[in-house]
């Protein structure tokens, strides 16, 4: 039976949810699986119901980013094959729509060939992690921003973001049990923006590392608090070790702003057709 | 045992709490009362129990304004009183902060004179309702706004909330029950501005009757989608019947911006002491 692939761009408020998909502390981790959170599902498993509702067909969804409990999107990427061809996508969209619940919405969905995948097709991604520098607690964005209320250096935290940018071994940027053997990536930009209350750090990068974001923001803001220097996270990315690095940020300030996907062209045989 | 009383401006987001203070349906309810709410705390159990564990003595708390189940506050007025003179203000403050739960902070705390009362001195408030008006619902703030999708006419809501401004009879504008004889009220302004996709509703006036500003709001909604104009809402006022009015907004977009209060001069005695 023929199929259709089609690619969503969905956001969603994390906080209800055990991250995209359920994960062990360690991806790599061969025992038992725990109880999959007391009931608490994930935003895989929130879309999916919503998405079959409409279908009527068991489908499975491929996340372009494995967000942990607590992360939002603002774009998440996730791809899945329907043999339903005849479908609009704005009224599939619609559809889908209706059945999710408050914290969750498809803001795209479009066709597109086979070879697009979620994951292999990603060339960027853009993290934005959200602080609220002041004194005074955010009573009415508590799950959303990470609240840290001493005063920021915010020069040094831009001088010592600066040093990340490029390619670097960030294996003192990643959570242990990543189980990923490379740990070479590249940060194309790391930005830190302040409009009082609000700061914001910008990463974008070609691919990230388990947690590599939150342990890159807990790290500049003890560079904002004086703790730490540029020089310091220069010796921090040669030590290769994650017990060089400073503290994880909570996941509740963490959004993964958008991902860049590139539909690999079909190989020579399209070429040929032409 | 000579006391000091406090007055405190107050945030809080309301969606976890049963309101200000819980209140059966109608105020002037004579018959038993209802389970308070099978356990969800109100704003004001929760801030006195704060206050308590601070000022380590029973207190009672005064709020210029009983806000609904799921309504916010950027400023409520609170006063209470406390025979422990000696404590500085920005102590406590930040003592009984600590003791709050994430959604409820105390902005400001100052000694007052006994003649300060957080309802008999307030002379003007005013509230705040923001909708988002979007196709997409608001993924991030659900709680925080209400969502209409569909397209409003901003100019004849603003045409509409002229028509309210002034010394009117606003008893269409009451939920039945309110318990007040007197349902004449000035209102000071009603502003319509819209930032796409924030609507924002303000309404400030000397008083309200209540669900007075959430029947307002769900009334010049129904002015946007071109239900009413502006004719029809004097028509409303001039009914003085709740029937004549719009539907009540939800109590999740109503925010109670701030609070204006006057301390009473205390009478001739002060004058002869100069």
């Amino acid at each position: 039976m023929p199929t259709q692939r089609y690619k969503m761009i969905v956001s969603y408020r994390g906080t209800a949810y055990h991250g995209w998909q359920f994960q062990v502390a360690a991806r790599t981790w061969k025992g038992p699986l725990p109880p999959a959170g007391q009931g608490i599902p994930t935003v895989q498993q929130a879309l999916k119901r919503a998405v079959t509702i409409v279908l009527r067909h068991p489908i499975t969804l491929v996340g372009s980013s494995r967000t942990d409990a607590g992360v939002h999107a603002k774009g998440q990427v996730v791809h899945f094959d329907t043999h339903l061809t005849q479908v609009p996508p704005e009224g599939m969209r619609r559809a889908i729509n209706h059945q999710l619940p408050d914290d969750i919405i498809i803001r795209d969905i479009e066709p597109v060939p086979d070879s697009f995948d979620a994951i292999a097709s990603t060339s960027r991604k853009r993290y934005q992690y959200f602080i609220w520098n002041s004194e005074d607690r955010p009573v009415f964005f508590a799950d959303l921003a990470w609240h840290r209320w001493q005063p920021l250096n915010i020069d040094a935290m831009k001088r010592a973001a600066q040093v990340l940018v490029g390619e670097h071994d960030f294996a003192s940027f990643a959570r242990p049990g990543h189980g990923r053997d490379n740990t070479i990536r590249i940060v194309h930009e790391c930005s830190v923006s302040w409009r009082a209350p609000k700061l914001v750090i910008g990463v974008e990068g070609g691919g990230f590392l388990w947690q590599m974001v939150r342990i890159i923001v807990g790290t500049l803001v003890q560079v904002g608090l004086g703790t730490y220097d540029a020089d310091r996270v220069r010796q921090m990315l040669q030590a290769k070790d994650r017990r060089a690095a400073g503290p994880t940020a909570p996941p509740h300030g963490l959004y993964l702003q958008w991902v860049q996907t590139q539909c690999k062209n079909e190989p020579e045989r399209s070429t040929l057709d032409v």
